[in-house]
């Protein structure tokens, strides 16, 4: 069997994360992964970091290239039924931005630069699962290209996703589940299209939201509002253009959208959910093995980063003083800001989506938001207190 | 057949307001109320004006005893389930704060004021029905004193609430109505008790929402959260006095309520209610006819100030030009700020209230209400966007 400080399950923007920071500072660590190390560096997901996401990754060494190739962003356009205004969010947040860098991206440089420092992933690994949680030395089990392993460990971090093993390994009964559902779904369209925006577009229309986020000089992500249970196949791409097209006009006719070759659909429903605490016994959970967050505000990712930075800092006060006082606190700490996020992508939602026609106050709670959009534009106060959130707070 | 130039139905707020400022600028006009005058001298209702409302009386020199009388406050309490914090909201925009004036001592003021500028108000008239109101001269009958009594006018305003006649009398199909239910009630009660605090308190505990408001050096204000369909009669005086110390009470035990004889207990529930437009033919409605608020954010009362200052600048526009563009975006310019006030108040309102045990999210709403209080408390950028709708945009 053998022998590590930390077992990682995941090499995701989580655990790829924490295992840079604690190869940095000589915490001993193995991260697992179900997946080959190609697809994960080409799987495309978010896009979006904030600033304190980027900071923390320049301090330890790990921007150099997104800081050479993501592109800031300091402003996000609104287009309500056909017209258009801009919240400089960049200028209103001590200019504080957001860096747009493709999830697929990052996870590359992280996984370089961990090997680089040595650092141990085995990649393809197969039916995972975690033992003696409760105790001082839980183990991973696990099948890889040499049959089955184990790997002793004094902590895990489940960094596996919603749908991954570390959570479902917490016996039923010791953590809370909070879950969220508001009835709306996306269709998430990834095109081979240079973006016909310089800023995110948020498209207010009488079919749905849409929505026109930036990913990379060649490749766009759009968001089409869909009904909750609906299926890729109605949707062609034609269709999707035509869509997009007309939610995304501007009254005047004035802008036009670049189309592409469509790589990926998918229908996104915008279910949250939140487990507390993210931790129980030697298990920790990181990302969205503890919570998922809806795309709206780009939250997930920034979030996965936090809880790795948090985690990293607590395992190396205990490496160094062998005290457990931050990882008693991982999980307050985490969840904080995990509840603020979820606050404001909630509230950012109920802004960017009409209420459903069978909602029978459908017109009070849509006048509310339009309303909200109104006051957005006009308050450079409450631009303000948006901008602090959206962009992410220090 | 009398004949006036405005017929003013309902001497409340809005409708006596309107009265003193046409008086002021020499457009005629008469008051009918169906109460007497001591009756709605006496009716405590709303008793917080907004910075605005009180410059726009002052401008017109309908503040000199509410100036010398009714008292600033510029901060407000929350206290979370024991623990209490402060937001310092009248530091936050610009200075801006609210005046503590009850409703009937406005009522008072406006009263005389009107009088002593020779304005004609009949008390105690019934039965008033609207005529003609798509034509060029409406009517106005009612019996009074006298018998019945017919008025014609140019134009009729409806104050006279949400349960008045003027509404009532557009046609159906003419407006849009909006309404709102968020299933909540509060047991309102005014008692002969001081003040046992200097700034207004919202208070959140498991039994429910707590109020402390303030009205006088002798009088207070208290809401309970009581289910929706209750009856005053399961509220006897020594469980209000209970239910408040406890729910108003801090965790250190160092706050003490003083209590008094309890001389009005009314459950109001949260509902919301707008109609659009607020004119049809040649009347024009006020305040409550028009619109109806929750009284979280206490914008009733300013609300109803404020489509009577915009209905007498438009009335006198006309008097003097002869054109009705002023008077034809009478609607527009008030909803406008009736849904940003509508909008405001259902936010606090879901603030303050923990979702219902009975909403099967109630776990995710409540924590997202928990973290809008701490982020209320913790981000001044966040505290002044309250500020300056809590205080009352300009």
């Amino acid at each position: 069997m053998g022998r590590t400080t930390v077992g990682i399950i995941g090499a995701g923007p989580a655990g790829l994360t924490l295992a840079n920071l604690l190869a940095k500072t000589g915490v001993e660590c193995v991260v697992l992964e179900r997946h080959g190390r190609s697809y994960i560096e080409g799987r495309a997901r978010a896009g979006v970091l904030e600033q304190r996401a980027v900071d923390m990754l320049a301090a330890n060494g790990l921007a150099d290239r997104l800081l050479a190739e993501a592109e800031p962003h300091g402003v996000c356009e609104f287009r309500v039924y056909g017209k258009a205004f801009t919240v400089p969010y960049g200028d209103l947040y001590e200019g504080r931005t957001h860096y747009v860098y493709p999830q697929q991206e990052l996870v590359t440089d992280l996984v370089a630069a961990l090997l680089d420092r040595g650092g141990d992933i085995r990649f393809d690994v197969d039916s995972v699962a975690l033992h003696q949680i409760d105790g001082p030395r839980p183990v991973i089990s696990w099948t890889g290209a040499d049959g089955e392993e184990r790997l002793e460990c004094d902590f895990i971090a489940g960094c596996d996703g919603y749908r991954g093993v570390s959570r479902q390994s917490i016996p039923a009964g010791m953590f809370r589940e909070y879950s969220h559902n508001p009835g709306i779904a996306w269709l998430s369209i990834l095109a081979e299209a240079p973006p016909s925006t310089r800023a995110i577009i948020y498209a207010l229309h009488e079919n749905g939201f849409a929505g026109h986020m930036l990913r990379s000089k060649t490749v766009s992500r759009f968001y089409l509002q869909c009904p909750v249970s609906d299926d890729v196949r109605n949707w062609p791409d034609e269709r999707v253009w035509a869509e997009l097209r007309e939610r995304l006009a501007l009254a005047d006719g004035s802008w036009r959208l670049t189309e592409g070759a469509i790589i990926e659909k998918r229908v996104l429903d915008m279910r949250s959910f939140v487990v507390e605490p993210m931790s129980h016994g030697r298990l920790y959970l990181l990302g969205d093995a503890a919570h998922v967050i809806t795309p709206v505000g780009a939250k997930g990712m920034n979030l996965a980063l936090h809880d790795a930075e948090v985690l990293a800092n607590a395992l190396t006060h205990w490496r160094t003083t062998g005290e457990t006082t931050a990882l008693d606190a991982y999980s307050e700490i985490c969840l904080r800001r995990v509840w603020r996020c979820q606050e404001f992508s909630q509230w950012m939602t109920s802004m960017i989506h009409m209420p459903r026609e069978d909602d029978e106050e459908h017109g009070f709670l849509g006048r509310l938001a339009m309303a909200r959009l109104e006051h957005l534009m006009n308050s450079r106060t409450f631009a303000s207190a948006f901008a602090e959130n959206y962009v992410g707070l220090m």
